[in-house]
């Protein structure tokens, strides 16, 4: 029952930063998004492969709390660490650093009920619970 | 057979600008989608109920000409004018200035074929044509 | 020393649908932002002055709770109201709802420390404490 | 006076995709701008670096066609070219395939005056001209 971790490492785009010379307030959520996919895809299936088989993670609550400025070019690295507090839920905590000198930019977290097609909460199948190491 | 036009004023957001201080170049092609939903709009019908009845424009071309800067919060004013250049194919063309002093912000352009719901071009409804005063 | 509250309304545009059909988890981030700027305005100063006379809120946390979907060209109604639970530190929390049925779409909030143009905290002037009605 | 050219393979996020489920109009000009800017980091110097020193290429023009779906997680391969038009002018063309089966999904360009800081033309400076191989 250990933790599900994945890092990748990553650029900021010249449209994510604002005219203070820092990445928008908004760009950590895409960004976590990213890591989600990725740590996801690390195990060995696609998020588009799981909608496809019919389960969502649809996005119930996120926070971020911005540490550090991140400018235009900025190389970054972003941790993800899987967990499921509930027996139908997921939880993804990240953290986001300066890839050079590991200054902190931001942390975060989101937390997903496992859901059919229709958005209704469900039993994760087995498939997924192995998937997550949790078989 | 004349052209339809419509105006509408709106205000450069605080993510919309970039570390230059002025609107990113990709806002113009979202700020012209909205140009073309008003004017849609403006004829008595929602775009979203266009495509609930089976029709859509998807962008085929797009281009834009940038003109001049447009700072956070500034007022724009965007006038869209409809056209169409073949039996099923619709033109909008589109300027935006500075609302207090009419300097040129950008101006473009973007062709939509008529097409149903799987993409496929198709000869405009009556209702369409009707819509867009070429009944 | 009563909370100051603003409404606005507009609609969710193309841009911010993905592909379920709902606003994209980072739009509400982008929406909150709007609402500060709009309460800010009805107390009879426009961020942006603000930002040249040297005052800035940066966003330093940020929280979502997702409640609802919201589609493509849905109206809604945001109201936001701003608290400071510091003596320099200002907090918004934001309510979203569809303007039609009241149903809920999502509520969060935002918390920023008063910065000069560096991003140190300050104290806040004068000026500032009596527009938020502090003074 | 051959052109440069720079190819790169990236995956569709989730947040860029529209409910058509495929790309939103406008990510093209955020893709094609990874594009330039990688392409300049292939010849040894960063956008970022040519903006430090004062130098600035905005965008002057933007076209996009668009040529075929590109759904969620597809890996693309864009392919910039650069070429000088003029004294002062940087022309980038674009084409963007899936890497898979090469199906087309969009193409276009972009042109760029190189102006200084101010935003005004300037004649391209010497160690510019060797970096674009005009030397």
């Amino acid at each position: 029952m250990t933790a599900l971790s994945h890092t990748l490492q990553f650029r900021v785009r010249y449209s994510e930063v604002d005219q203070m010379g820092t990445y928008y307030n908004s760009r950590p959520l895409e960004w976590f998004e990213r890591g989600r996919v990725e740590l996801v895809r690390s195990l060995g299936m696609s998020y588009r492969e799981m909608e496809q088989r019919g389960i969502l993670l649809p996005v119930r609550e996120a926070y971020v709390r911005f540490l550090g400025r991140a400018e235009y070019d900025d190389l970054l690295r972003m941790t993800t660490t899987l967990t499921m507090p509930g027996r139908a839920q997921v939880r993804f905590d990240v953290t986001i650093d300066r890839a050079d000198d590991g200054r902190p930019v931001c942390h975060g977290w989101t937390v997903h009920p496992v859901t059919d097609r229709s958005g209704r909460p469900i039993r994760p199948p087995r498939w997924l619970l192995e998937l997550l190491g949790r078989g």
